[in-house]
């Protein structure tokens, strides 16, 4: 935009809901699902990757800085382990990842025989529980494409920067974990390719429809992959479906189909839930946070419930650095996110919650009905909050979706989420709690358009929902 | 929205916009602007206004704190005195108000004769040049509405808050000078009040156009209000009139109207430069902001150039309490705030700039094409920058509005900023720097029902857009 005004640039980004829907629902596309199969069991059999614990004195880069107690890179880049202090009504301190910098997580797409298709890659992260997982084209910090660790270059990194890039379809800052995370955010970014664009081995070409059946296996598409996906402003394809359910579904992401609740209410809502928010938070050194305690290997709380910070020796040959040390997030147990839907006349609502966490930017996000953070007995610690009992009771014939996956495993090691969308019926309650409000797919698609509605969880499953079709 | 649900409760919502534009175009009102005058000047009269200088360490209520040397209350409330850290390529300090509180910025609206009018407020603050402006019906900070400071409570604000209040027109959080505050931000309502509503003495009922007429008197409506009616989603009213400006300018309400650049590139045109921005901020005491030292009577920078921060002793009637200390931000000199427009293809377009303000949420908000804060020689200094020039050399039958307008009486004393709307020709540059872009009024009133898109400056001239029909 730095160009000369060029008036029919943005000529052809009405159809793009249509295109972007077109490519969930048609069949086929560059990469058959044997190919694909194949094509993955190559690149986990091509990657050596071992992590290795090690103290956290002896993750090489990384020091205990003496005054605050706090975890950090020498360099003073990258990211730093640190403390949170909530003040209000009931206070508390915790350990907290603190990653100031903002790192692009972008899609590429392209048309191949008029379908459109999302460039993605077998990418490894430390983290992650198995290794390899489907990920977006690019998925870089801000050090990584700076240079701060001597890597090689981010390859299809040009797309997303500077005025040569494709066209846009998303671009968008986005928040993360805000339990885990102080006010990280990233570049969320869809980019449409009109050149060619030569596929790397690690990267395969697949639609829409693809990326979006694979969030039904386990711990396979990455966190930055769902939280980008999210973000693309789909439309329902032409056509009305038999299936109640999924009649009820597409009608829920038509434009004029306004819901219980028009749009201005539901940012009413979110508003007063932001103004009732009695937190106040800020970063303390670690050595501030009460009930914790720094071990040789490991920094945890007193009753080892709750995650541990880790030191790891990476080795691996599909990164940009092959050997590196660095700390994790690990929780223990796993965490729990689930939407639950009801269809009111003829149109399906979720139900979302308003949902304070002290490392996001406002405090308070929209997030699923119901979230329970990794932690032993984090689930029946909960089962007392509003419809948790409900998830943990579903029938089964009603749980529409359920897979368990992985979170960020540049930063989490083996961190899981199960993620399930629940189908409720006329039993169900309407009214619910101030926190709470039901709204359409397309408010979601809508709201996800801005930074900072959903949070990382709630942009999860708004992808699973896109994967119901 | 915590009742049961309603389903017809938004029905006549989709047509608040064409009824807001009547009230805008209608002429009379319940007032007639003799009356109007003569209830300002009774009112006038009818105020007894005292303010004092007095030492920083005489105000009541108000102490210096030791370890950080930060100017706060007593009571831990209402807000601080501290400083800003800015770190990047060119570091540096100062003063700046810590407000953490989310206070209610509302205009009431009530429909008489088939027009809709708003209740509003003669009211006096410390720090205004003439004691009495025009504000919103209710502006309250939680410290206010809370009784922290005893007094008695705020008319009007049951409208404002809990369920029983009327339809809500708007509800955003948005930000305040980013010069000034830190990361302040308050919720901006208008809410349609369905029952009867008796009109107290110190308020009056008063079409749009009414206000927006006011806008044009020098120091007359406050910022408060001209943030609350920048919100309003005000569509064009039907039929298009003859000149050519006014013409352009009604077609740049129109929602099918896309402009330059559609709304999803103006997004990523602003992410861009949220990510560009290199800037790290935090709050400091006041005694870690260099160049700055504080005497009996003021904190004040060395060369004398920037704001001070002054006491002064308040004695009033028609406030919550009709005595208190409290330290205003006065600066020196006059701020300037410009748009430019220049029709495209019969369309009005706005040149917005994307610009750094360490007290924002996010560093970066949408501002005018010119915004130079108030500062001895601020305007000299500045003249280098893009546009500046333009603007000072600019043709007086160009400018399409032009006043003086005052800044937040409650924080700031005698704070004033020039507002210019300023229409350019063929002659006008299109192709503009990466931080600039060309937009419609219609984008900039999608935006502003997002919180921090906008920065109170060019909220307060997309009121003044409104006042050009």
């Amino acid at each position: 935009m730095t160009e000369a005004l060029v008036h029919t640039r943005h000529g052809g980004m009405r159809d793009v809901g249509e295109r972007l829907a077109s490519s969930v629902v048609t069949g086929g596309g560059l990469v058959s699902p044997r190919e694909f199969d194949g094509w993955w069991d190559e690149r986990r059999d091509a990657v050596r990757f071992r992590t290795r614990r090690v103290a956290l004195e002896e993750m090489a880069g990384w020091r205990i800085e003496p005054e605050s107690g706090s975890l950090v890179h020498e360099s003073g880049r990258f990211f730093r382990v640190e403390g949170v202090l909530v003040e209000g009504p009931a206070g508390w301190t915790r350990p907290i990842i603190n990653q100031p910098e903002i790192g692009v997580l972008g899609i590429l797409m392209k048309e191949f025989g008029g379908v459109l298709h999302c460039l993605m890659q077998a990418k490894v992260e430390p983290g992650n529980l198995n290794g390899l997982q489907l990920s977006p084209t690019v998925q870089a910090t801000r050090s990584n494409f700076t240079r701060v660790h001597q890597g090689s270059g981010t390859r299809y990194l040009e797309y997303f920067r500077g005025p040569t890039r494709g066209r846009v379809l998303v671009d968008v800052l986005q928040s993360e974990q805000g339990g885990w995370f102080w006010r990280k955010q990233n570049r969320n970014m869809v980019v449409l390719a009109e050149d060619d664009v030569p596929a790397h081995e690690d990267f395969r070409w697949l639609t829409l429809g693809q990326v979006l059946g694979l969030l039904r296996r386990d711990d396979f598409v990455n966190m930055d992959a769902r939280s980008v996906l999210a973000c693309l402003p789909l439309a329902a394809p032409v056509g009305l479906p038999d299936a109640a359910f999924t009649r009820a579904l597409m009608r829920s992401y038509e434009p004029g189909q306004e819901g219980l609740w028009s749009l201005d209410e539901v940012l009413s809502w979110l508003t007063e839930a932001k103004t009732r928010c009695e937190w106040t938070v800020r970063l303390v050194g670690l050595n501030q946070v009460s009930g914790w305690a720094r071990s040789d290997m490991e920094i945890a709380d007193a009753e080892g419930r709750d995650f541990r910070v880790i030191g790891v020796d990476v080795d691996v040959t599909h990164r940009e650095v092959s050997r590196w040390c660095q700390p994790l997030l690990a929780p223990r147990g796993e965490g729990l996110a689930v939407f639950f839907t009801r269809t009111v006349d003829g149109v399906l609502h979720v139900l979302v919650q308003a949902r304070q966490e002290p490392g996001l930017r406002d405090l308070v996000e929209v997030a699923p009905t119901v979230q329970i953070e990794p932690r032993v007995d984090g689930i029946a610690d909960r089962a007392r909050e509003p419809f948790v009992t409900h998830a943990l009771a579903a029938d089964p014939a009603r749980v529409r979706f359920d897979s368990t996956m992985s979170e960020e495993g540049g930063r989490f090691h083996h961190a899981r989420t199960r993620y399930q969308i629940i189908e409720t019926g006329a039993d169900f309650p309407v009214t619910v709690p101030p926190n709470y409000c039901w709204v359409t797919v397309r408010q979601l698609v809508e709201l996800v358009r801005h930074g900072h509605y959903l949070n990382v969880e709630a942009r999860s499953l708004l992808a699973c929902v896109h994967s119901l079709w």
